[in-house]
């Protein structure tokens, strides 16, 4: 909106234009008043993201709630519609919206299935409502109301005669009536009926009512945009104790065990072959032995680029094959895009246009000066054959989509042009929207929401550096609470191959948990780098949030047997989250009081599903902390003193509460959380037995 | 922005299409990446009154601060610059913006000349700067420049070539000496040449640059939209004592003292024929004496509608002659715009078609069921015919525009479609940019900010009905610290001839001096409606705000030469306004503390010309107030414990203060308020002996 507005010339305007429904995909700054009747206005959509040049985002299922402020010069009765359709549908739905005071309307729809909606709103001044009411009113002044009545049938007959069809004659018949009617008093009773009313709503005049001139987007994803469980996994470590390169084959037999843990996707760092050229060596070292294998992100070499698999880990026909039995589980399988080469990747060879040249005739590898990353050579997106580079990378995309996989998990997105992943996302997604982007940008904060903003369904967060209760109500609020849930979801990670956050290192096991537990009941997406997290692995190289003898430059052979390890607390949290809708989406969060600062409380709701989760967490993870917590009794519907049920689904144990404030003690060797289940509204007439 | 964004598809995108350069007044959603290597993102202009759909508001000589989100993806260096331009200049003018932090930039401009400006905000990436700066890193760590310095050269040639001209010459010259620097120190050296820096800067590459895809307007008006002391006025009542009809030739006469006053602006209500219809008696009476003028808002009879004078006020001439009386002492005349008629006006027989008809062949009336206002008749703006209505209004104003008005204050405009006052000041602006329309709704707020969003210059407010501390706060923020600052311009009445607040009939000539001095310097238009103000005329319609024995029914022949008035006191108190720039701008407002809630404290502050004036008010009427007010001296650069002389305007007192806190006693039948100039950052060696 908003540019060269020209003057409203009412000679140069053409009755009938609407500014909203120019097909054109182009629009105007506001109707301009073709119709200068248009007495409605339109304002303050929301929600909207940067003024609608942006989609929200829905999984199926979710709800859609438009406000929007709609009024009128003088004091006639307005209407205010709510209009959606599916994108490639031609015709709005409609629903009236309801009144929320100071001229705020408020209207909701549920998105039922993949793809793209828009939504906008529409109002018009209702006559007949209008002439009612006053009828109604000079009716108990003791007005004379045989002009009144004539005007009423002449607006019946107006909209009979502009509808056509049999609701017309349903019109000019209900108008016959009042004609006809006995007496004052009757005519009065005739101007209520309903089917009246329901006629003349229908067939308002549209050429008179004022559309929103904007039409915001809803891209609507599938339920595991929303809720997933990630699990991290460096397939060549699938190797048990045999120290040696693992395969797909090997993976494959963790998949029962992984399964148990009920994680949703399996997410795989590159697969493709690793360039030797400048390959780092252990611990990142610049110059690597014979026998490491390199980074998997410096992608490239001989063997093949981004279509190829690293022949260590088998065929392409054995990766099939691992994603359709990881499928017999339940789960998925997410690739890590990673659109950058070692300088050993054919394209080097192949497209020495889309890189960037040195003087010296070498190519030019990735540096933040003064550092060099020598093993790698990102692409020139400015270079001339931009175009030729982004449907070769689309197709990339598109080669794996192929082989079965469906979720990605993008690297480094930030180092890319922005327009380049609006472009990527919206065309793959155009054909298979149920393709899912995780966004691996640890950035600048306006940089992060950007890209999600652009599509991708998923963001990695600040979540790693969140400890205190201060900090992780603060960081939630702005996820929760402020326009950012529109178009941004959180995937909190405890850990990833690049951070062993200090807590990590410091807190022991407790700290794991603490994090986990966090991670899993704050963002209904979260994810782990396992095993090293379910080991409880910390050791990080000195002064760094980095793991020492990382697997990002080596093998690493898990003892999957040891017996020290979190996977059956792993399984029985992810069994909670599927168990309880409250924590199958990050909206329904609401912080609740505590009188101890390390013990952080919150209550996640479904109000659908009867399903209310209070949960407090020790965040510290060397001492028992206890405290009071405050339940909101007012929001559950609980009233004053009366007992209401509290299940900890974590230790099993059972409690009747009877206030809102109730002692807690957090033991972090033990079990530094409780989610406790509670049953509001509890009849006195219910069984307190079984519980009991 | 929003619609139907088109995926973005490669084969479809012309190379250099930019969306906001679009002539045709149309915006796609942004810029389609027809050039995919514009890497730079630019979000969140502000100010943006509804995503720039309306224009903000300035008057000559006032600053806008552009402040917008501008980043890239991965490491180069960004340059976001500010642009602006003249609506009808062709060509941006553009400066570099400064960074905030956080992505966030800023820059302003001042503006000129009345008309519309428009602005907008550019990026791009500075790969010069960039090479600078790791050029300069790699240095630092001893690495080897050679390559890097001849990416330097090829960076200048490159420039020179897409440049041409003179500064094609300078570029190579500059990259020759680059190229034959006798060693990486030299070389160094010269890359940070100063010329270098500015042509490089001057001769970024457009094609590459991105453009924020919305411009919005600025629409500048001359400083009285912004700074005005109004005077309201019947002038059918400057009879003095002869109980006649007053005419023009009678108001010349009060022209001296009015000038004396300090008033800017002469406020006529509607000057022109009054109907007899139906016409309404003294104190709104049903039915009207024979000697009863009628109310001026009744317009139109035999002897003419909206463009005539009534007959006994005196001609068409003598009106001019007034205008041109009241430009010679420095004050203009506001005319009133009353879109409505009497049932007498020349329009109802002339143009049936603009008014709606009842059953019974009358015309319909105003009415607000059950209440009835048979004396005025509406336009119907759902005519047929609205295009004629609409043309014929826009000449009404015409029509005084050329007999010398250049100030309207319209009447009850939120009566009449929005659509309509846009284009009708669009209309006149654009022919008569000086033209100044006062917005008369006192209505919800949303209406109110649409129609100043429109286009009214100045609008009436709740300041009628705001009396406490708290009250004055919280609405001086709405309307200074939220976006509304942008749109709309506050002219704070304490009466008018439909408003006698409760406040002024109980609390007495005090209570006339607190709203007084609110009004005139918590907004830097006020006005009153005179003589019953400056008379403190207070009685009213018993249980009503309305005056008693109202002007608007009858004339009233006030004694100008009454001895208690406080004529005198407003002619002080619109010295000091002219005397202090920071009394002329409603937006440097600043609350400070104080610890008795009757007395509101608060700085006015004008940087440019120093002056600072605090002013503290007691609001209570009927009793002496005494407290502590802060002084806020860290905003005005005062060291603690160092003296600053207050010198009080009102009184004439003058102080020596040293600490933020200091005591205050206002005695509301003496002085309720001082207004104090201070004079901060006193040096030692000044003279203190002229003050004290």
């Amino acid at each position: 909106m908003g540019t060269r507005k020209e003057v409203q010339d009412l000679d140069n305007i053409s009755s009938g234009h609407r500014g909203a429904e120019n097909s054109t995909g182009e629009i105007r700054t506001d109707p301009v008043p073709g119709e200068g009747r248009r007495r409605v206005v339109i304002e303050n959509l929301a929600p909207m993201v940067d003024c609608g040049r942006f989609p929200i985002k829905r999984i199926v299922g979710e709800t859609v709630t438009v406000e929007v402020d709609v009024f009128s010069d003088g004091h006639d009765e307005v209407t205010a519609l709510l209009l959606y359709r599916k994108e490639e549908e031609y015709q709005w739905h409609k629903y009236p919206m309801r009144q929320l005071g100071n001229d705020r309307w408020q209207g909701n729809f549920t998105v039922e299935e993949l793809g793209s909606y828009r939504y906008s709103a529409e109002g018009y001044l209702d006559h007949f409502a209008t002439w009612k009411k006053d009828l109604e009113k000079k009716f108990r002044a003791g007005q004379d109301l045989a002009a009144d009545l004539l005007i009423g049938i002449e607006l019946i007959r107006e909209t009979a005669d502009r509808t056509g069809g049999p609701d017309a004659l349903r019109l000019r018949k209900l108008s016959d009536t009042l004609a006809e009617a006995a007496d004052e008093n009757h005519a009065l009773a005739l101007s209520k009926n309903e089917e009246l009313a329901e006629l003349m709503a229908i067939h308002y005049d549209p050429d008179l009512a004022s559309l929103f001139p904007l039409e915001p987007e809803v891209v609507v994803e599938r339920d595991r945009a929303l809720f997933s469980a990630w699990y991290e996994l460096f397939p060549r470590s699938c190797c048990e104790e045999r120290q040696t390169h693992g395969t797909f084959a090997d993976c494959e037999k963790l998949l029962p065990e992984i399964a148990r843990m009920g994680f949703d996707v399996i997410y795989f760092p590159p697969i493709h072959p690793i360039g030797r050229t400048r390959r780092k060596g252990k611990n990142n070292a610049v110059v690597a032995e014979e026998e490491d294998p390199g980074s998997p992100w410096a992608i490239g070499a001989e063997e093949g680029g981004h279509r190829a698999v690293h022949p260590d880990l088998g065929t392409l026909e054995d990766f099939r094959h691992f994603v359709a039995q990881v499928r017999e589980y339940g789960m998925e399988v997410a690739l890590d895009l990673a659109f950058q080469c070692s300088p050993d990747h054919p394209y080097v060879k192949e497209h020495p246009e889309w890189f960037r040249w040195r003087p010296d005739g070498t190519v030019q590898f990735a540096e933040n000066p003064p550092k060099k990353y020598e093993d790698i050579v990102p692409f020139d997106f400015e270079s001339e054959q931009w175009r030729s580079l982004w449907r070769e990378l689309k197709e990339v995309v598109d080669f794996w989509i192929e082989q079965g996989v469906s979720i990605f998990r993008v690297d480094n997105p930030h180092t890319k042009p922005f327009a380049f992943w609006e472009y990527l996302i919206r065309k793959i997604r155009k054909e298979f929207p149920e393709t899912i982007f995780l966004s691996e940008a640890f950035t600048r904060p306006k940089v992060m929401y950007r890209l999600s903003k652009l599509g991708f369904s998923q963001s990695y967060t600040y979540f790693s550096w969140r400890n205190t209760r201060r900090e992780l109500e603060q960081y939630m609020r702005e996820l929760c609470a402020s326009p950012v849930r529109e178009f941004f979801r959180p995937n909190f990670w405890p850990n990833t191959p690049d951070i062993l956050s200090e807590f990590l290192q410091f807190g022991g096991q407790p700290a794991f948990i603490i994090r986990l537990i966090l991670a899993a009941t704050l963002s209904s997406s979260y994810g782990i780098y396992g095993p090293p997290f379910e080991l409880c692995v910390n050791q990080a190289l000195p002064g760094k949030e980095e793991y020492l003898d990382s697997e990002k430059y080596q093998i690493r052979c898990w003892d999957w047997n040891q017996a020290e390890h979190l996977r059956d607390f792993l399984a029985f949290l992810n069994r909670v989250r599927r168990d309880n809708p409250a924590l199958q989406t990050t909206w329904n969060l609401q912080f609740c009081d505590s009188d101890n600062d390390n013990i952080l409380c919150y209550l996640k709701s479904d109000l659908r599903s009867k399903n209310w989760l209070l949960i407090a967490v020790n965040l510290d993870p060397f001492n028992v902390q206890q405290g009071n917590i405050r339940v909101p009794v007012e929001q559950l519907g609980i009233p004053e003193g009366y007992p209401f049920l509290v299940d900890d689904l974590l230790s099993g144990g059972k409690n009747i509460w009877h206030a809102p404030w109730n002692p807690i003690v957090l033991d972090p060797q033990a079990l530094p959380a409780r989610i406790c289940r509670l049953y509001p509204r509890l009849r006195r007439e219910q069984n307190f037995d079984y519980f009991m």
